[in-house]
């Protein structure tokens, strides 16, 4: 028990000092300040929206990056940094991640952010997904999704890196990890999260299908733990909080470390190479001339201005276009 | 399989050699002794009686501590006793381990073993404890789970490390890891334990809430096997028994050793560490502070004289007392 | 991603080293030879057809050794052969594996290659064995199996290495890993693929009792993925290859390799140790004396001519026989 708790803080540690503002990572910390009082906005026009519940310790953090909560580099920085005050608030215990924007929880990566940059901004903007996940997988406070709305690709890692996924009954959402589609490669710790979430075999069909699955699909599988209805979400959500913090908040994260420990610390181990390997990959003719072409084809095509991967798939006429430029 | 087979020797030594009179876990050698008659009770007043039909080559061992079965240093030491002469036994093919007591299969470890003990005596303990799952979760023997009562903490374990559970349809009982919600962790071999059983995600769940399931809902995540009337579970478990038997035995161990060697090399190589953790975490001033108010409170009010920390979880009162004493 | 990408890479060249010409596992280059026209047979008297159709990219490999698919070494060679071919040929993006025998898909490892052999032979034969796993587990190819008839043992292994499974659904049929009901066990690599299946706790049920299910049991436990009423197999297998080709391929060998190299660089890694280990396990005098006592039974009574381990089962005369000699 003393092991995987120092084991726990040390995770922690490390976290921490990757985001601090002397670390490698280092987030502007300007726009989001906790106010003292409960219960109120904690920014404005940021796209990330804080409200902490101070007496029940429950903070609500709601995405609003139009057009799709796309995580591009700046809504990236803007969540880990709201996550980690989060994760250093001891009022905090539990928070509740979900989308301001209709329909969508996430679309995921922001596309944009891989096409035409230099080597160290890519290498900025992986480091800052990884980032996210450290925080959302190896957080001591109680994480839960309300997937109010389509969740492709990292909108997907986003759910599957909280303790409990509530999805909106809408058969019209998907969630999934769907790179496999776009001719890329969902990265480990992705395959990582999802395997512990759905076991080996549903994870291998999932990832080499790029599968989206429906609402009923997904809490079939285990990839989501409860489906209501679309109006009933947050509501549901904070009474599943409640359940939760009813347990001792100590004991309930050294059993989330002592199963999550071991996926985190492989990136963790591997994070320099992880990045290495993404601005290898990313950068190669062949990749950067397919984002080339579809960036374009987007200029062009203003109906498709979709700046997400994942959304790539809800046009069939897109998805066509993508798969042949993937190809070439 | 050369390999598998020689692996799964050692484990026999291993075991063999810890629990032998001349080892570090010396059992006193009193009380049972197999009678040469077959379906003779095999001991009187003993905790753990055992019945023998060496017809069948099956043993019925049976809890008999009351209130409860919880699992003292004594019940312990004459259980691992009673496992390990089984174990040595040609004529012993299989073990049905049951409760002798209506409505309790076992209440799990005793707290009154962890209070105000000797840093020697803790060690005991919790050697004693690791050496019960060493046992069972590497017999070479058929090993059925007849679950006839509540089953919480150390008595799911019991049921975890055989390899058939089959629980009592009542919807009063209980199995589950429960111990997060006394504040306490469950250490990494009971989690290994339960993951190998329901998978990941059901055990990320299971542990952090310290779940106790019915036995509908134990069956429906595969943490028992089956579910019978509560009068026909010994029959049952005669009927499954039979089926297992069935098997050459040879080859039926090698291939639970091939699943089970890596999770039981995990304890048997980090042994004196674990119980270093154990005794370290328990001996610390809050816990033993927390323990102490619980003892006391046992003594004032003889209602819950309740010996065994998953029992707590049975009265709502004692339940709201204990979580304000682990909180303070 | 370029990490997992060299790693596929490796274990391509690992496998294409082995079956090489010059290598250590040299196949007989004959028979087999692709014509240049589309969808003709490309074997005649071969117990292994293949039949390419170019434009789809799809090759259909069926199985056809009397009396029941038994995996002599030299099916083996002959399945290995094609298999390489097939990997090696740029057209080709998928192959269906299924039979051409009615109600039997593999009745798994021919027995006779294991009795009154040189250790020389054994080895060969052994080598045969991992390499046929080697090239399905690890196939750059979509991979289907056609299961349309019973498939225990080695035939359960080789629909377990696919990527997805279909089977008839007919209750006559079978499947499953049942070695050790024969007294023998299933290697670790069998065992791995079975595992990353149907999980920890399925396969340790499985695997200790020697279980062969029925279609639908093999559904409900995910050993199997799909059930089709028998006469549409084919085409179904052929819908499902249609699925599946869709995707990129770079992305989906990609996101297989990362799924299944683990469990693949395990054999890889032994492999020489697991044959030294199946030798000498299978020339011990206790086995070949039950082989020999099985193998003259088989002579004197014709009727039980099955050359194949799986098949045993099917008569409970030859099974109850079977089971004294192993035992004696």
């Amino acid at each position: 028990m003393a092991a995987a708790m120092v084991a726990w803080r040390l995770v922690g540690r490390l976290v921490g000092r990757a985001v601090g503002p002397g670390g490698a990572f280092a987030c502007p910390l300007t726009r989001l300040a906790f106010p003292a009082g409960q219960r109120r906005r904690m920014s404005g026009a940021s796209p990330v929206l804080v409200e902490l519940d101070e007496r029940a310790g429950v903070a609500v953090v709601r995405l609003q990056q139009p057009p799709v909560n796309g995580l591009s580099l700046a809504l990236l920085t803007e969540l880990c940094l709201a996550l980690q005050k989060l994760e250093d608030r001891r009022a905090c215990r539990g928070l509740v991640l979900t989308s301001a924007i209709p329909g969508i929880f996430s679309a995921g990566l922001d596309i944009t952010e891989m096409f035409g940059r230099s080597e160290e901004r890519l290498g900025e903007f992986w480091r800052a997904v990884q980032q996210l996940w450290i925080l959302l997988y190896g957080s001591r406070l109680v994480t839960v999704a309300a997937v109010n709305g389509s969740s492709p690709a990292g909108g997907c890692l986003m759910a599957l890196s909280c303790d409990y996924r509530i999805m909106a009954d809408n058969p019209k959402y998907q969630i999934g990890l769907n790179e496999t589609r776009l001719g890329i490669v969902a990265p480990f710790w992705f395959k990582d999260a999802l395997l512990n979430t759905v076991g080996h075999r549903a994870a291998e069909r999932s990832l080499q299908l790029g599968l989206l699955y429906s609402p009923q699909e997904a809490f079939k599988i285990g990839l989501v733990d409860e489906l209501v209805p679309e109006e009933k979400i947050q509501a549901r959500a904070a009474e599943v909080m409640a359940q939760w913090l009813a347990i001792p908040d100590h004991a309930r994260q050294l059993s989330k470390s002592a199963l999550r420990k071991q996926t985190l610390d492989h990136l963790l181990m591997h994070r320099e190479a992880d990045i290495q390997d993404f601005v290898r990959f990313i950068s190669r003719d062949a990749i950067q001339k397919s984002l080339q072409k579809y960036m374009e084809m987007l200029k062009q095509k203003k109906a498709y201005q979709v700046v997400s991967i994942g959304r790539i798939l809800w046009n069939p006429r897109v998805r066509i276009m993508i798969r042949v430029l993937v190809r070439s």
